[in-house]
């Protein structure tokens, strides 16, 4: 069903694919590094299963391999980058480095990117505002697949949010969510194994409420965080259209229904209003607010009086957003990272083309 | 059940007890418009209905009526501001004009406050932005009912978003809502009417599933956005999360299970870490990424495309966040706000506390 890899076999691989594809070997390095991050953190349905996908969207000429990512207008604390259709994976760091410069010059940072592509897990560029005893947040639109509130229409992307916060003893809090009920990913575990999914995750291409994991593929949608209009799935449908404003009408990205596909094949939407995918970061320098010390002491607090709050019978502790993927990244880096087998294949594939192969 | 009053009879009434009560005529001014402004957006649970719990903080020397609000730390695009005890509905406005005031010079402007009070609906102090071409944000942290996923203590209060998006010929996006499930004020309106709730809003005390809508009033909690781990409780755990650390870490007030109650009976909690409640403030300069022109014409084009996309059988039309408080603004401008009469018997007596009546 699977084999295991070390992180350090997986990033030579995907760093040697993208080199490969015409990358720098900057460029190459920095898209590795955030690619195979999502497979260290158990997120699986982000990391090396997606490497084909990229390369699919580069021979379909809508990745650039060898691109001019460049701030193209800016104030004191904010720019709008131009990602030059670069891998998200190279823009997105890119612009989180913009948005760690503004935020130490003046307080707080605020980056929107247009013509760009997915960019993996948000969490990982969020996280890079932690050494610098900041705050990051990133959040990216996506093609859609989510149904507002009384639409059948898919109308917008899972558009997840990240948002790090450092602490002092405690490890750092990574929120790192989709706005939807259920990301992509947990529906195509559910198709794997023939089973279905709870009420409340997607809906028919009618609107009906739906277990069937495959409803996307005829049409269905997935839902808002919430669900239903009684468990205000309203308020999932205003983040994720947050999300989307701040990435890309910000920006000049696509929005809405017009967010190009990640599969290379799916043909573009008509009557595109802007450049690419849009993505949105920000850094938020602590000291800007009071002292380092002074904050990451309370956050220490904070963490350790949330988790030791009383639980539910039968529940083991209350979480703090982040343990979970940080538990599994200090298990994987130790014991190495379980890749399925239908994933080996498709890399091995990838790698012939290009002739790498694992090392 | 209930009766009319125009919006200037409510302000004006409103405004004569905060200076009864020692307020300024500037901040008389100030917090009456903010209060007033949740019952002509049909926000009823935040408006003149609490006007009384207001003049009991400021009874039991909770609220300072003549406070020195001010900036104590700050940075090009952030500050903290202590509200020395001020209402909120004086302390958010201060606040949010600073962020804006750093918006104009610098692109965007961030402030978090500490020693505050409830400060009225988060939507009426982010909606400031708005007139100067700028994206706002607000929100607060609140006394704690709402357990974390698997919890069964109460650590976090209802801690409202806000988010206003200017618009061109469209009205401007304005989405603004409790990071639970239901709000608190949803509860109230089926305890008056002998109603359950449905699943998913509340648990007991043990942390099962209830549908009582009485439950808080013997040890149960609100659920936070998603209800139950299944459908992803733990984002709007994690949303509440980020609302509260916001707010009250990066200020110095009080978080968590640590925010003070808003009714003046219920005895303030132990060994706070901070002061008073917290908010957190953002303003963006829309031609701080790209022109507002170009801004505003791609967002009148999301909500045209969003509002015409095609309905669930049934459902008159998809709503853009803002739609239904407009109308209703509209409404009650033109003729009149009803409150209930419990909520007038409960205005009389406070004003014949200060000889104030109505105009």
């Amino acid at each position: 069903m699977e084999k295991m890899f070390t992180y350090s076999q997986l990033y030579t691989f995907c760093k040697n694919v993208f080199t490969a594809m015409g990358c720098s070997e900057t460029d190459a390095t920095t898209a590795a590094k955030a690619l195979v991050a999502a497979d260290a953190r158990g997120i699986d349905s982000h990391g090396v299963a997606r490497l084909s996908g990229y390369v699919r969207l580069w021979e379909a000429k809508r990745v650039n391999a060898v691109p001019n990512v460049r701030v193209v207008h800016e104030s004191p604390s904010t720019a709008v980058v131009d990602g030059d259709a670069a891998l998200g994976l190279v823009a997105a760091p890119f612009a989180m480095q913009v948005a760690i410069d503004k935020a130490t010059s003046c307080g707080t940072g605020w980056v929107s990117v247009k013509n760009s592509n997915h960019f993996g897990i948000a969490g990982y560029h969020a996280m890079m505002a932690l050494k610098h005893d900041m705050i990051g947040i990133a959040m990216t639109n996506a093609s859609a697949l989510v149904a507002p509130t009384f639409s059948v229409e898919r109308m917008l992307g899972t558009n997840p949010i990240a948002v790090a916060i450092p602490a002092g003893s405690q490890p750092a809090f990574v929120a790192d969510f989709a706005t939807t009920t259920a990301a992509n990913g947990k529906l195509e575990i559910l198709q794997r194994k023939n089973a279905d999914t709870p009420m409340g995750w997607v809906q028919t291409k009618e609107g009906t409420a739906s277990t069937n994991a495959n409803e996307l593929k005829t049409g269905g949608s997935l839902l808002p965080l919430g669900s239903d209009r009684e468990h205000s799935s309203h308020k999932g449908y205003a983040l994720g259209a947050i999300v989307d404003i701040f990435s890309a009408v910000l920006s000049g990205a696509n929005y809405g229904p017009w967010v190009p596909p990640f599969p290379a094949y799916v043909p573009m939407p008509e009557n595109m209003p802007g450049e690419g995918i849009g993505h949105f970061f920000g850094a938020m320098r602590i000291d800007a607010f009071r002292t380092a010390d002074e904050f990451k002491a309370n956050m220490d607090n904070w963490i350790q009086r949330f988790r030791s709050a009383k639980t539910i019978a039968g529940e083991e502790k209350v979480l703090i957003p982040g343990d979970p993927e940080r538990e599994m990244e200090a298990e994987r880096m130790k014991n190495g990272i379980p890749i399925l087998d239908v994933v080996v294949e498709d890399l091995i594939k990838t790698g012939e083309r290009f002739a790498v192969s694992f090392a």
